[in-house]
Parts: structure tokens; C-alpha cells; sequence
């Protein structure tokens, strides 16, 4: 969908709010795609939208592609389901937010979903005949974090996609954690954050002996990772030592350290959840087997966080094209008639064939550069008068700032 | 996107839950549209989902047709905000959830949008030439319902599509809230429940005399209303007497009473919130102005539950073509290499065209049959030995429950 700038609500500032510490929420306070309604709580407008649109369908293709069906679990949770795995202790899961029923008894917020998921599919796995399948949501978690001082990277409230997979054997659980992961390799890859994210071993649980995060390399993370840049190895500071070096074959010599956010993480959780919560199937032999399970996050605005993180400039975002709010941002500089009829023209002909934000502002060109700048749109067309008499355009590509002159009729090259 | 129903890993159910008291809930539940987390909170299974976005994004079209802008607020209410309103007070908003920070400070669980809207949109109208102009979302939000046994009629928490306008006069918002009102015409006709929905005079609030709900006809309802079928004029009960009946000019003896479903409501808000909360303009003449704000509400998991009350019969759901979750259910009869080749032809062939859910199972024909039925696919397709040795399918029609027979190379023509 395509755009005027004039009728865009939301309006570029020059200023972050001064309580705003985080660079990644100061440029998409300061380019209006976000709002901050409090510490660690931010509202997404137009702009901030269509990104993380964008990002969810990068993700939802890669889990479809993996047979992932699409569900919608809720937010209020009851009691009794995370008694029965002992979470609903605030010593266990320091991070709930709790509220309570006006008709009697006490509900959290959910901070994750292994409970109501293991739950909810219980009902339809009577036989290993129902098994191999695998769940997935876009759900808004809800944690009461202590700390909230890394801009959408860390919120009190955010979209998370988790997928969870079930299975009769640990097998079928190996084979399919291996597809998730390559599966995450493409999603960072597609957003752009590729080259700097590693996937990285971190600590497993009862059932593993380790689970793997993807953390990319930033100044802003908060994690701590050693990094073979050459072999894209990676060991979470959490479970580096020289036994786990030895046991991972990780040549101590070659990593180094960085700090880094974590954009995704997969788990083989094996029955912590089926057998607490009673998950459980009849085998071939008419047995019943608890269900074998997984499970794989990325926060959405996250990813759309360390992408400004790591990727903007001093004049303000990048955006990777895949990514971007638009694909093309068409500045008109002057407000001749000419210049107008000739933008106007333009602004069509583009549309028919890719994403554009028009700046059809009557405003100075220098406002609408810095603007453009700091919105972070791939490509500039920029239509000025001086052009227009030898029927030329201007390209800028935002990441290289490389400008080039084409001629109007080549318009097509660029899309 | 198509599937293949062995894959689904909901089943459909013989029974409801017994605790389930709304037909709409029990119908979604046997058929595996939704599960329930508890009263009045449902969890959206694959094919509820799918029915869910396809009403959202019927609702999205014609919100962009208006220029309306996406966001996205949060769920985490500030206290401070909703007290300059005078709406944080249990005994003014009687279905607050509200939660603490753990780091000190009480929060609220967002039941509407109208204060943070306001308090977000304040900071980009500097002057009356920023105006008019409309900002929409797709967002939970939480109510704390002393009662919810209306199935997803009325719910502790679900999506609302909430629009605000804003503008300089009265007179652009009279002219905004008719467009609207037109858009919540179409909606409701594409979602295939217009015939049976009023546009209802409701009472209004300090700025307007009336405001407009659209109200559907329905026993399952909690609202009553009078209506003239005839030239569908409808008014609700609360501001039903004389006096108004004559102020807008409504002959008394042509309404009949009905029980009904508020399914959308448009309200002109004047300067309700953008007083209390600053949310000003400067006039051409230099003036500070309040700016004058409208609110057009629509639940889709009400109006997928309205769909499934009204619209279903005995055998299970009928899904209006634009919002069923698949165009087509293909069945297939039998076991045979012949038959299972053919079936599989068929699927590939109009998996090209329309959205396909193919009934693949090794599973008696009355079984698929009931399962069909219940599913509520609007074309049934169905493909077995009898037919395949004439080279003829059974094209069923669930609404009607008619049935025809077309040779194979006629399969184009149900598309």
C-alpha cells in the first residue's frame, strides 16, 4: 500500500524524550514509529506497523513452510494449569503480572505458553497416529520486568512467535529442531541481520544438553557470547568453560568476546511439560507415552529493535529492503506546477509495481532529506526541477548514500 | 492455503464441552474452531484463526478505503492518564482488570483505547491543517465480565477493531461518521450477516443526541430492539419512548420487538477526551482548539460468533463464502489406488484456483460427511468409485444441501 506523506499522521522530531536511554527506541521515537506509553511499554504507529507486519509474514512463511499450524492462545491464564508445573510461584517465574477476576480467584498474564498449549493439545493426540505436528502463535507475552531500559528489546509487553512441536520420540524431535533452526537462519538472514547473528550454544535443561540461541553481535545486548567469526561458532557466556569446550570441540583460541542480543532461541523441552500436564499418547504397542515436545521463540519487535540497533547511521535508520515500511521514498523537491504535475506522474507509475511513500510536503528540500534520512527508506527518487529540464531523476541508495542521475524513461530500473 | 485434513491436528467432537451453555461456543468446539481457557476466555484453533483474520481483514479494507491509519496501542494502562478522564475508578469503568508493577505503580489491562489514543495523537496536531484524519487497530482488549456465558459473544478479553477520527469541526465528523457508518454497511454485508443487521439508534452522550449501534437479530442476543423490516429503521430499547420516537419520526405501529447482537457501534465523542487530556489545535485564527474526536468500534471474534449463531443449522456451521476458512471442501470416498490418485489430481487442480481443505483420511463416508457438515465449508466436493468410473463428481452445496453432479472437465466451473 502506498502513501502520501502529507496525510501521514505522525510527524518526525528532532529530540528523542529525554528519559528515552535506548538508541534503537530514541530513532524510532524521533521517525514516529513507535510511541513510549511508559518505560518498557510502546504503542506501534503506522510506520513502526507495517515493519513489524512485515517481519511477522518473513517469520509466518518460514513456519508455515515447516507445517506449522497458526493458533491464538489467550493472555489471561488460570491458576491451577501452572500449579500443576509449579510456575505460578513469583519465585519460580519472577516475571508475572497478576491480576484478579471480579467473580472470585486470581489470573496471570502469560509470560510464555508452554502450559496452555501442552493443555489445549492434549485433547487430540489419543495415538502416535496423531504425531509428528507442530503449533505456532503471534501472542502478546506479558512480563513484569524490573529493568526496562533497552527500547523494544526488552518490554513489559511484545509480540512473541512461539512454536511448539510434538512427537512420539526424541528422533522425531531431533529431526525437526534441526529444520526450525535452518529455519531461523533464513528469517534473520531475510531481515537483514545475518552476517552479525550466530547461532549459539546456551544451557539445555533436564532433557538436553544444550539449547541454541541466535544472538546477534551489538553493543546494546545484554548477553555476553564468544564468537569464532571465521566458523560463525558460538558459546553463551552462561555455559563457557573448558569442559563444555572440550565436549563441543570449540578451539578456546579462535573466539572472542561480545556482547549481544538475543533475537531467537529453540529447546527441546522432552516431557517437562507432557508429563506434569498429562500429555499423553498411545504408542504402537497401546501404551500410553507421555509426548515429546519443542519449543522456539522470536519476538518480532525484538528483531525490528536490534535491526536499528546494528544497522542505522548517524543520519538515522536503514532498513533492509526486506523489511521496510516501503520500498521506495519519492521526494519532491519544488512546487512548481511542473514539478508537481511530473511527481504526481511518477508517484503512479512506481506504485503500480512496488511500496512507495510520497513526500508530496511543500517543505524545504533540506527538511525533506533529513527526513528521508532518518525514516530509512532504501531507495530515494528524488524529482526536482532542475532534473525535470533534462527529463533526469535522482536515485540515493539510504545505505550507501550513492546518487545517481537516470533518465525518466529508465524509471523501471529501479524497481 | 490449502490442507489436507489428516494434517489438521484439531478433530471435531460429537459433544460439547458440558459447561458450555452458548451454541455459537459449543458449534466452534465440537468443530475445532476454538478451545476454551476458561469462562468467557477462548483460545482460536487453526480454522478458527483462519475465519478470525479473513473477518479482520474484510474490516482492514474498508478501514484503508477511509484513509483510516493502522496502530497498534498497548494492553499496559498508565494510571495517571485514565485518571485526568476521571475513568480510572472501578465504579466508573466496572470492568477494569488492573495488575501491579513490580517495581511499584499500578497498572491497568486496556477495556477501550479512547485515553491513550487521545494522549498519543496530541503530540502531531499543532494546528488545524493536521487535521482531519483516522487511526485504527486490530487489539485485545480485557473486560472483567461478571458474567460470560455468551460464548465469544461476550468475552473477558478479544480483539477489537477500534477506529478514533479527528477533527477541526463537528462538521467534519458528521461527515466522517456517515462514511463510516456506510463502511460498517459493507462490512456486515460481506461478512454475510447484513441482511439481518439494523443500524440502530442508541443513546448518545453529551456531544450527540444519538449515537449508532448495528445490532443483529438473534435469540442468542442481550440487547432488545424495535425494528421496521420493511424500511429498516431500528431503535434500541434504552432510549425507546415516545418522545424520541417522535423526534425521529418513527411509526410506532410498524416496530416489532427483537432480541438482538450489538455487533459494531459508532459514536461521536465531541470533545469528551481531547479536553480533559489536552489534545489541542490552533484555529486559522492562532486559537487553541480541543480537537473534536469520533469512535467506531467492531469485535470480529463477536461477529464470527454472531455468523455461527444466526447462520448455522442442525448438521453444524454454514460459513458465508467470504469468511469461511477454506472456498472448498474436498472429500474423498474410498481407498482405492484409482480413487486416491484422482483425488489427489483434483486437489492439486483447484488448489491452483481456490482455497482448498482436502479430506484425505482413511475414514468411513458418513463419518467425513457429519464432519463436513459441521466444518461448514460453503462447497463440498465430493470424489468417490461410483462417480470416477463415469467420470462425474458429487458438487454439494452446504447452505442448501444440494447436490449435483458435473463430469470431471466441468471442475472449473465451481470456482
Amino acid at each position: 500500500m502506498n502513501m502520501r506523506q502529507s496525510q501521514l499522521f505522525t510527524k518526525t522530531r528532532r529530540e528523542a524524550p529525554s528519559d528515552e536511554v535506548s538508541k534503537n527506541a530514541a530513532l524510532l521515537i524521533r521517525a514516529g514509529f513507535i510511541n513510549k506509553e511508559m518505560a518498557g511499554v510502546y504503542d506501534y504507529l503506522p510506520l513502526g506497523l507495517r515493519v513489524l507486519h512485515k517481519i511477522e509474514n518473513i517469520i509466518r512463511d518460514e513456519m508455515n513452510a515447516l507445517g506449522g499450524q497458526e493458533v491464538l492462545m489467550s493472555t489471561l491464564q488460570r491458576k491451577e494449569l501452572w500449579e500443576k508445573t509449579n510456575r505460578w510461584n513469583d519465585e519460580i517465574i519472577d516475571v508475572w503480572f497478576k491480576t484478579n477476576l471480579k467473580n472470585g480467584g486470581e489470573l496471570g498474564l502469560g509470560p510464555t505458553h508452554e502450559e496452555p498449549i501442552t493443555n489445549m493439545v492434549e485433547q487430540f493426540v489419543p495415538s502416535y497416529r496423531n504425531l509428528p505436528f507442530s503449533v505456532y502463535q503471534f501472542q502478546n507475552k506479558f512480563r513484569n520486568e524490573i529493568r526496562a531500559s533497552s527500547g523494544v528489546i526488552r518490554t513489559r509487553e511484545f509480540v512473541m512467535k512461539d512454536l511448539y512441536s510434538f512427537h512420539e520420540s526424541d528422533k522425531s524431535l531431533d529431526q525437526f529442531y534441526e529444520k526450525v533452526s535452518d529455519a531461523y537462519v533464513n528469517i534473520f538472514e531475510k531481515c537483514g541481520i545475518g552476517k552479525n547473528t550466530y547461532k549459539t550454544f546456551a544451557s539445555g535443561g533436564v532433557f538436553s544438553k544444550y539449547s541454541h540461541e541466535f544472538q546477534t553481535v551489538s553493543d546494546a545486548g545484554e548477553d555476553t557470547v564468544y564468537i569464532n567469526e571465521e566458523s560463525k561458532v558460538a558459546i553463551n557466556k552462561e555455559v563457557y568453560n573448558d569442559e563444555v569446550l572440550f565436549d563441543l570441540k570449540i578451539d578456546k583460541s579462535k573466539l572472542v568476546e561480545k556482547k549481544s542480543i538475543e533475537v531467537g532461541n529453540i529447546f527441546k523441552l522432552g516431557v517437562k511439560f507432557s508429563e506434569p500436564l498429562s500429555c499423553k499418547f498411545k504408542n504402537e504397542s497401546g501404551e500410553d507415552m507421555p509426548v515429546v515436545m519443542g519449543c522456539y521463540g522470536i519476538g518480532p519487535a525484538r528483531v525490528l529493535g536490534t535491526i536499528v540497533e546494528t544497522l542505522s547511521d548517524e543520519k538515522g535508520i536503514v532498513w533492509p529492503k526486506e523489511v521496510a515500511p516501503f520500498d521506495v521514498h519519492l521526494l519532491r523537491l519544488g512546487e512548481t506546477e511542473e514539478v508537481k504535475v511530473k511527481a504526481e506522474e511518477i508517484y503512479k507509475k512506481l506504485s503500480e509495481k512496488v511500496e512507495v511513500l510520497y513526500d508530496d510536503r511543500d517543505l524545504r528540500a533540506g527538511e525533506k532529506f533529513a527526513d528521508a534520512d532518518l525514516l530509512g527508506v532504501p531507495i530515494q527518487v528524488i524529482v526536482g526541477e532542475k532534473g525535470l529540464k533534462e527529463n533526469t531523476l535522482e536515485i540515493k541508495d539510504r545505505k550507501t548514500g550513492e546518487v545517481k542521475n537516470i533518465h525518466m524513461d529508465e524509471l523501471h530500473s529501479i524497481v
